[in-house]
């Protein structure tokens, strides 16, 4: 049955109608009548019956969502094959895990973001919600799987979260991750370090130059906040106003652990003498020389993990990627050990005093209207993160044969890399198909068949032997209309049957594209013609 | 917030707490007050608690999906990866769509199937549904993207159904599907027939030998429909249970016509002589000499299309894989021209005679409990399967303008073939991952270090180079260890750093996997490695 409109949107009707989206067509509903609620009167039911035939919807894809297509899609496509590419190099094996989980299994691990969670309707059965990332259906895997002792996966997805998009800067709805992890009891940071070399060797081969590798480890920072003074339930709620020093000043963080969480101003100052220090190895020993904080045990076993996680870096040189960073705290609850971020000059919103923003936006750069697009007042964020993570498998997995399967890894965020990519690719190099032959026909006079049965035997032949080829849907074709259709694929070479030499079993192989210096074409038997352009091609 | 019972789950607490299959584990509460409910006295809120401490849930992905890993992972992707370069060969370009749309863009597509569309939860703003095939949000691209007005597109990616789960069968609630579709306005049957040479050219890379594509055209369907008297406003019900015909017997779709749909007896019985007609090319003078199915102008249109698409099949060298079948039907709406079904041997369900049938079974071959697994009692059905829709598009885009786009279209279904392939398939022989070097250092005494970051630069270089290389995350591994962890992951060159050789500069490169004729190895100089180990994989 035909349901045209929503049955409980919450949408306003006007909404339903009227698109502020440039894209829209209409939709006349075939129905004859309403099937949505009974009308009060007869009159009023004949008119609800003539406004329902005319009913428009926007013909768009879901809030935050997109289409890929064309160029794009092969741009893409070039990115998840070098981080695949990557991630096999360091021996990862890939997974694949549904698109929903059991709605238990994303419970409680999200901390502030599982309001973000997109869920399935309950039509009967069990309750699902869309995966919000790949990490925890990662755990869910490995408890599931308990034989797996260790695994370094890869796992290239899509996942969900019902955000605020921005949709210019690469912030989704759905979007992809790009995933790699080490799973296994291991000696201390190494696979941490290898996850870091993995993140900057990603990265650095997809061309982007500026990035920095931000460093910082859980352990540390609750040591820091207990230092501090935070009382030990609060630490994960100041830990999450912390994570947003990238995002506003240093007095907005503040405002919110004292104002809004009832931090003592005196905790957060000393807070903010911490969290202002960022550099390399050096503040290392800034913090060794701290002795309140070295005794706290917590800290200094997140020291002396950085020490070793640096010697390792060296090794893989990629240390002067990396900046120590007490600032970064990350959101999610999972993480246990270090964490980091890669962001580049793209990654923060746009300074305050830009000119195009008015007064009345708000330091949080967040536009006041839902469907305003938030593109203008943020920064791409982060194009690669992620951490250690040593209990999240073991909390599927409470029974009293404890599983403990320690984790790291790295989590590359497409959509914001293919954003920062496609800036500065010139897109007029990049063919969209890869159509290397296509089979022409060439005649005329009343005899001329337009040589289709034959065209198609020559394309099954190509085809037979891995070529791809194509040819025109036309029983007669003009040969303009096929060196139109030729040169609009970009394919190099052309066959052309001739009248008179596909009598003699001959074709012409002529090559596409030279401008002025028209090729004359080869004649080669028909018979012949799969093994000459393989020849052809591999030369080019 | 941690939310471990289901909140408003429709099964029985005992599904909750016992799983029927033999893989769940427990998990234990860590909350310590129960937020589901409220009690109705203290002493039973107390016992609430307790119990809620201790609840189980099943640890397991939803009912109709499942995880993919290891070799499963490697041939499914051989499977892809094949299909993808016959549908790049023929000049197909892909596009990717979000895997849900606006609930209304799925509406009124499907037919009976409808309900078995997952809709997503309404959490405010737009209502939501999961894809249930990729045409569909093809039709809507192209109508949202107008200055395409031709396309050959593949789209490789997962579809939902909300169906009775057959797993070992590859019929699943989540499934690729992998489709190639061609749009635009073109001579009959030209793209129709090159359509049917990509299933047969698919099918038959991917190592199917047995196959049929079975064939059938809707308006020749239509044309005899009408000429046995089946009101026009019947004809899609009458359809669908023709469809049923490769499932059931004539008998129970003539009783499903004359019982449930109220067709007279006789206008069945005409029905049942037209659609036990199959054959080849025959078929069509069969049809031709009959002239009253002759004078219905659908039929007749249908059976001029059929002379040619033959025409084209032939030289396509595809004929003899067609089967030109009057039973066959499709259960989707939006057919409007020829459709197609490829079957094997496997596609139909069991005979019913098979001795572990008991006589409860009905002949439909459909379990009576919900949970039980359905494998023994269906086949894998159709393996690929497509058809002609011309009016799909111009649903989406009924505006003045109106948008005629003519499609026609094949879709694999992967998780079936996988099933039959891996039957087939050697899985000794596939490696899980692609690690090319296992880099090792041997040495002992006071004065070994373990050589962990000297190990780290190798694998960098190697990296660097882009060849494929792990280590043990040991400081100080065994000689045994390394071994064993190169040879389970089936790594063909070893790289040993030994205590003396690498103060002067060398390493052993060994190759593993021979046996008994054990290889003594080369020394190579450090700053050589990459480039000889280039060298030995390429011989190779």
């Amino acid at each position: 049955m035909h349901r045209l409109l929503p049955r409980r949107s919450c949408l306003p009707a006007s909404s339903i109608l009227v698109s502020r989206r440039p894209l829209y067509i209409h939709f006349y509903s075939t129905m004859a009548e309403s099937t949505v609620g009974e009308p009060k009167a007869p009159v009023e039911r004949k008119e609800k019956v003539k406004k329902e035939k005319a009913v428009q919807y926007t013909l768009k894809t879901p809030k935050g969502t997109k289409d890929w297509s064309d160029k794009d899609m092969i741009l893409r496509t070039r990115i998840f094959d070098t981080l695949t590419s990557v991630f096999k190099r360091h021996g990862g094996v890939t997974i694949d895990t549904p698109v929903f989980e059991l709605r238990e299994i994303l419970a409680g691990k999200y901390g502030e973001d599982s309001k973000l969670i997109y869920d399935l309707k309950d039509q009967g059965g069990e309750l699902c919600s869309l995966r919000y990332d790949l990490t925890v259906p990662f755990a869910r895997f490995l408890a599931m799987n308990p034989t797996i002792q260790s695994i370094k996966r890869y796992h290239i997805a899509k996942v969900y979260r019902r955000d605020q998009p921005a949709m210019t800067k690469g912030r989704m709805r759905e979007f992809y991750q790009c995933d790699f992890d080490i799973a296994g009891t291991y000696e201390t940071m190494i696979p941490d370090a290898e996850a870091i070399a993995i993140a900057v060797e990603g990265l650095t081969e997809l061309g982007i130059e500026d990035f920095t590798v931000k460093l910082n480890h859980r352990k540390l920072l609750d040591g820091i906040f207990a230092v501090c003074g935070v009382p030990e339930a609060d630490v994960r709620k100041i830990s999450s106003a912390v994570d947003k020093l990238d995002k506003v000043t240093w007095e907005d963080v503040k405002k919110e652990m004292t104002e809004e969480k009832n931090l003592p101003v005196e905790v957060a100052d000393k807070i903010g003498e911490y969290v202002k220090l960022k550099g390399g190895k050096d503040l290392i020993a800034v913090l060794q020389a701290d002795e309140a904080l070295m005794a706290n045990e917590s800290a200094a076993q997140g020291v002396k993990d950085m020490v070793l996680l640096f010697e390792y870096l060296d090794a893989f040189e990629a240390t002067s990627r990396v900046s120590f960073d007490l600032s970064l705290a990350r959101g999610l609850d999972y993480y246990t050990g270090i964490i980091y971020e890669c962001v580049t000059a793209a990654s923060a919103p746009p300074p305050a005093d830009d000119a195009a923003v008015d007064t009345k936006r708000s330091s949080k750069k967040k536009p006041k209207d839902e469907d305003e697009d938030v593109s203008e007042y943020v920064g791409v964020g982060s194009i690669a993160a992620g951490g250690r993570y040593d209990e999240l498998v073991g909390m599927f997995a409470q029974s009293k044969k404890k599983t403990v399967m320690p984790c790291v890894g790295i989590s590359f965020g497409v959509e914001r890399l293919f954003s920062l990519i496609k800036a500065k690719e010139d897109m007029s190099r990049i063919r969209a198909t890869a159509t290397d032959v296509y089979v022409m026909a060439f005649g005329g006079g009343k005899e001329w068949t337009g040589f289709l049965p034959e065209r198609m035997q020559v394309a099954r032949q190509l085809w037979a032997a891995g070529i791809s080829a194509e040819f025109l849907y036309k029983a007669k074709p003009k040969p303009r209309q096929q060196f139109d259709a030729a040169e609009k694929l970009g394919a190099p070479l052309a066959i052309i049957l001739g009248q008179e030499e596909y009598t003699q079993g001959k074709a012409k192989v002529k090559r596409l594209g030279l401008g002025e210096e028209a090729d004359e074409g080869d004649d080669v038997a028909l018979t012949e013609l799969a093994g000459y352009i393989c020849r052809q091609l591999a030369e080019k």
